[in-house]
């Protein structure tokens, strides 16, 4: 992916995981962010995306959440912001640029 | 509060709310974070202070966590980041700027 062209979005939801259909909406919340990213929480994603990408996440997650029961919040970091992250307790996810060894 | 020192941290906490533990944690990590900004999200805190602030929330977060059950992840931001994140859904919270009138 092009590195000039890319912006890292952290993505928080706010959802009631204590009814099925809360559970569902992470389920596929999660989905549409692992696309772009990695789950860093339960519902914490750190998005690594083209800025052409950005509308349509936004667009997606719009039509997975219920606007009357949940929030998303959206922030724009620098690039780095990920790397320089500060983690305390559980271990921390691996970083973006680790490869996967299976 | 002296613009120059400030620095805005975004705060995430992951913990396990079912149980009575994690729900007491939650609430003494809210009320650390409370201190020094806003609740965004159950588990998500806009914290504005200043750089020699930082390593003492570190410490009282440090004491709160259960560092084998939680995790929370800490992110340093450009200032006006929180004023530029993206909301969808429920009632985005009050500016870090707006009055409270009682």
């Amino acid at each position: 992916m092009d590195c000039e062209l890319t912006v890292e979005l952290l993505i928080t939801y706010d959802v009631d995981t204590t009814t099925p259909e809360g559970r569902r909406r992470l389920r596929h919340v999660a989905k549409a962010c692992e696309a772009y990213g990695i789950r860093v929480q339960k519902s914490v994603f750190e998005v690594v995306c083209r800025r052409s990408d950005w509308m349509y996440m936004k667009q997606r997650l719009n039509e997975i959440i219920d606007p009357a029961e949940d929030s998303i919040r959206i922030y724009a970091l620098d690039r780095g912001s990920f790397a320089a992250a500060e983690h305390m307790g559980q271990s921390p996810p691996a970083p973006h640029d680790t490869p996967l060894v299976f």
